[in-house]
Order: C-alpha cells, then structure tokens, then sequence
C-alpha cells in the first residue's frame, strides 16, 4: 500500500508524504458494521478472496441512499427543533429538455421527501442571459435559500460559464463553481461543496470498503459533472490516477491495467470484458437511453460498461439504473443540508 | 492520434471531442519555423526517427527564455510608449530561507532586464499573519502593481492558504489562487494565470515541436506550483495523464509506459533509464542540490531524472540546471505583463 518514495528514505528531503492532507472522509460514512458488505474489498487480481468468476459483488446505491436519506432527514429535525428553520433548495429550469424535467422532478421528489424546502423557478427556451442571472440573482440574496441548481445543459444562447460563475459559492450545491473545483483539485483546501457525482462514487467504494489509496484509478471521460472532479477526488485519496478522453490511444489496453475503473462516457456498452483487469471494482455513472421493444415504454437506461460481461471479471461493479444514480441524488441532499448548517451556524 | 472513441461513430450522441474545447497555445508560441529544432519530435518507440540511442535532442531552456524575454521587453517598450506605464510585479519574502532568498533576486534580476518595476516587502521570520495579509492588501489596492508574488514556503506559523487566498486573482501571477486552479481545471475556461512551471513545461514541448495530443504522459508529483498543475495543463492539450505521487505502487512501470514523463518530484537520480521508454520525451521539472565536492561552491544543482543514463534512451530531455528553470521565470514576465495590459487595456 505504500508507495515507492516511502521506501527510500528522506535523503534529508521532506517527501511529499510528509505534507499530505488527510483524504476527504464523508461525514455520511458510517462505521464498519454498516452493511451491505463486511469483507473489505481489495481491487486487485491479487485480491483477498481470489475467487472472480460470477463472484462479482453487486454495489447496489438503493440502501446506501436510503440510508443517507435517513440521516439527512434526522439531521433536518434536529436543525428545525434547534433554529425553527428548514434547508432551502432552489432550482432553476431554462426550456423544455424531457430528460432534464425528469431530473429535476427527481430531486425535487427526493427534497420532499427529507423535509427540504424546494423553490423551482422554470424559464422559456428563449429567455435572455439577462433573466436568467436576474433569477440566479434573488436566489443568492434569498436567505431562505441555501442551495441553487441551474439544470443543464442550458440552450446553446446562454453561456453556461458566465452563468455559473454568478451562482454565489456559498450556495453552489452541484460544486460546478471554478472556486470551489480549485478547491477540490487542491491539496490541503477543502471546498465548500464536492461536486455530487464523485462524492457519490468515492461513498460508493468507502461503504462497500473498497481501498481507493494507492491503487490505480482509471477514470474513462472528463466532464466537469462527473470524470474530471471524480479524477480530482480520487487523487485526494491517494489513488494513482488516470484520465482518459476521446483522445486517448488504446483505452482498452489502460483500463486493463486499472484496479479501480470509473466510467463518465456516455456510450452504452462501450466498456466490455476485454478492458477489465480481472478482479478490478467498476464504478460506471454512465445513464444511457437504449431503444427495448421489450420495455414498456420502449427503451431502457444501461451505463457504459457491458454489465453481463463484466460480472464474469470484475470483483465488484455498480449496476445501472440502481447503482450510482441514486447515490448522486443523496449527495445533493446532504450537500444543500451542509450549506443550511453554515448558515445558520448549526453543527 | 485520434482515439478509439472517434472511430466508434456516433449513435446518436454527441462524443466528447465535439465539446473540446481548443487547447490553450501559449501566445509566444513562435511560428514553425522558429528554431532550435525543426524536426517535429514524436514521443513515443515507434516514433519519427527510429534512432533513439544516444541520439537524444537536449531540449535546452535558455534560447527559449532569450526570445521570450526579448518578446516582453518589445511589448513592454510598446504599452509605455501608448499608455506611458510600465508592468509592476511586487515580491513578498517572510524569513531568512536562502534558497528563497536565490530566487527571489533571480526573479528581480529578470524583471529588471525587461523593464518590470519591482517592489520587494521583506518581513521578518516571526512576522504576524496579520502583518503578512496588510502587505498584500497594500499591493492588491496598489494600482502600479500588476502582479504579486508571496515567496514559497512560507514559515510554519503562516497560513499559506489564507495568505493565497487573500491575493487578489487578477494579480495571481503565480496562479495558485484556486479560482486560477480551478478554471485552468475546467475546460472551455480561460484561467487569468497559468502557473509559470507548468506553462514552461508546455512551452518547451511546443517549441521543441513534440506532439501532446493523444499521448501517454505521466506526470510524477502533485505539487500546485508544478506536477497538479501540470497535469491539469497537460490533459487540456489532450494528452492521457497519469499523475503518480508518493502512495503510487511501481512508479517505473507505470512511467515506462509513457510517451511524455514529466517530474516533479525534488528527489535527485529519482527516475533512472529503467524508468523510461526508448524514444520518450521527458521533462525534469526537479532542482535539488547535492554535494560536490569538486564544485567551487560544494554543491552542484540536479534534477529528479539521471541524465546521463537517460540520454542514451529517450528521444528528448530538458537539462537541469538550463531546462525548465528559464523558462519559468520568463513565464513570471509574461503572465506580469499580461496582467499589465489587461489593467490598462492595452492590447
């Protein structure tokens, strides 16, 4: 587990190990009797139980977002018992995207459900920049308001950056902010808000005990919603990390390599058995429509990774719908309750 | 070069390669016929020349810095005669640290021959983070100074990130602020600053013509003033990073597998031959100081990389002293003046 540069010796040099910041740990991360899995997962061909074949344990999201749900909703009890005030999420909505109503009706569903107070403020295809800041604007002045959420993708006439650069950093739930993924990529700095879908993927591994420290990542996408903050996290938990793109050569013969592999591609099935190390944990945030005469409403969601192949392989994976998805959706939760806290000067 | 995911077509979704955003180019990136090479050098064992035993190009610092200076000295004479002011770069130096003191009078020394004013504040090794955090507020509320350097390592007492954090970001010219991180993180953001050290590196493999998009490049050490950022600068030029640190297992393997190594490290002889592939190109971002007794002052200055044995086995490699450490500090010019015009908006 110790890395190289730990066996030399200091030479009368500090190595970096030295100055290393502790990890991020969730708060949410619970003790080691939680369930669902005891046996610690080592992401290895070398692995403790050496048996891979059709042993693949399932990282299902489901309890582990039910139980942040719980903790979320005990936490909003205590806080309303102790300052009378509720945490309070705003969600801005520019046009007509099906997928993006569905998201936003799902955090919105997910907030009722814990007790957060919800404000949802929804725009024509066609509003101005102008507008939409003038929105972005009253929710940072709002001191109800401790969360604010500009769905994307927004209309191609609207700048995406300019508009998240004016979301306050106080209140900027989804991490988006560049101040707050400085913070992120920087050592020693904490950033007010980890962006959800890493912070989904690191409790992941943390509650099926997975060793992130010192093992190879290997993250397949560089969006700042998910690959780029999921590499930056990873880092911090001193995994040895990768990030490959639609550049890279050969991230088949990469990824085979990797002991943990991440996958924010967006392309169905595109990460079959041949790119997995036996043994390796997959973490796949990949949520993709496939056409399925068979479903009722004639497709169905599927990540990046083929899952029948790569249980075959794999020593644990996240299956989709069900796996990370649900995880994300706890983190903005617990992320809008952490900015309420602060707030109000609630511990 | 183009990756795997480009010949996958696109069904139905947009790739990531469709949302790149262009990488940045250093605006003293000289046209293509700018020597000292004019021979493209292409990283990698199956690479232009075939010829890789002792037939590495030594990728010298010093004509690089020579042209860049020249270049800022002519802007600089260019926005005094329009607007009759000159680029102001404060220093801030807490303590009596000798290796600081040698490169803060390197950084005046270059400033000087530019025609960058300097101001140098001197505070005492107890000096109170109070005091600290007046004179960079002094100097951010200073119109005459463009850029502010806090001299690196700051004593154990100091706050170095609140002391940062209080510089202001547009006269980080040294950009560790992490909204400079942070946007230099985000693709389709343009930082104010890049950090001198990972834009020498840049600037280096772009005039020595070495290709970075689509590949391998390993980046050893996560430091902000050199390996985070580099990596971070790396992967917006496209290139597959891999960022190894002190928890990494079997550093060589993985840094044998790159086409571009690029070290950070501050642990002379670090990275033997063993640790590269023929053909790679490699950048020794290190300085440490070891005994000789044969030099006049009983120590001479190294890098992370044993460059005697590298030379028979890699394509191209920076010398150390002579490589990087030139071009940073020319790097420090450019970004002052950047800042300079920006403030008069001079272009």
């Amino acid at each position: 587990m110790v890395g190289f540069w730990h066996r030399l010796g200091t030479k009368g040099k500090a190595l970096y190990s030295a100055t290393l910041s502790p990890p991020f740990s969730s708060p949410l991360t619970l003790p080691h009797n939680w369930v669902p899995t005891q046996t610690p997962i080592v992401p290895s061909h070398l692995g403790a139980t050496g048996q891979t074949q059709s042993a693949a344990e399932i990282m299902s999201g489901k309890p582990i977002a039910k139980d942040i749900k719980l903790r979320v909703a005990a936490e909003i009890s205590r806080m309303k018992a102790a300052v009378g005030r509720l945490p309070g999420l705003a969600v801005v909505l520019v046009g007509y995207r099906e997928d993006s109503r569905a998201y936003v009706h799902i955090k919105l569903k997910a907030c009722d459900e814990v007790g957060i107070e919800t404000s949802i403020v929804q725009l024509p295809q066609d509003c101005t920049q102008d507008r939409l800041i003038d929105v972005v604007s009253s929710f940072n002045s709002n001191p109800t308001v401790h969360g604010i959420i500009v769905q994307l993708p927004l209309p191609q006439h609207l700048d995406e950056e300019t508009i998240i650069n004016f979301v306050s950093p106080e209140k900027d739930v989804d991490g988006f902010h560049p101040l707050n993924m400085g913070n992120l990529a920087l050592r020693g700095r904490e950033p007010l808000f980890i962006p959800c879908a890493p912070k989904a993927c690191i409790e992941l591994l943390l509650r099926y005990r997975v060793e992130i420290i010192g093992k190879n990542a290997v993250v397949i996408g560089r969006s700042k919603i998910a690959g780029l903050s999921t590499s930056l996290l990873l880092q911090r938990h001193h995994a040895t990390v990768s990030t490959l793109h639609s550049f890279t050569n050969n991230p088949e013969q990469i990824t085979r390599r990797a002991d943990i592999v991440v996958s924010d591609v967006g392309i169905p099935n595109i990460v079959g058995c041949d790119w997995l190390m036996p043994g390796a944990v997959v973490v796949d945030m990949g949520t993709n429509s496939v056409k399925d005469p068979n479903s009722p409403r004639g497709f169905r969601t599927t990540g990046d990774v083929c899952y029948e192949e790569a249980i075959k392989v794999v020593s644990a994976i996240t299956p989709v719908p069900g796996g990370v998805g649900p995880v994300v959706i706890s983190m903005l939760l617990s992320n809008t309750l952490d900015s309420a806290k602060r707030a109000y000067g609630f511990t």
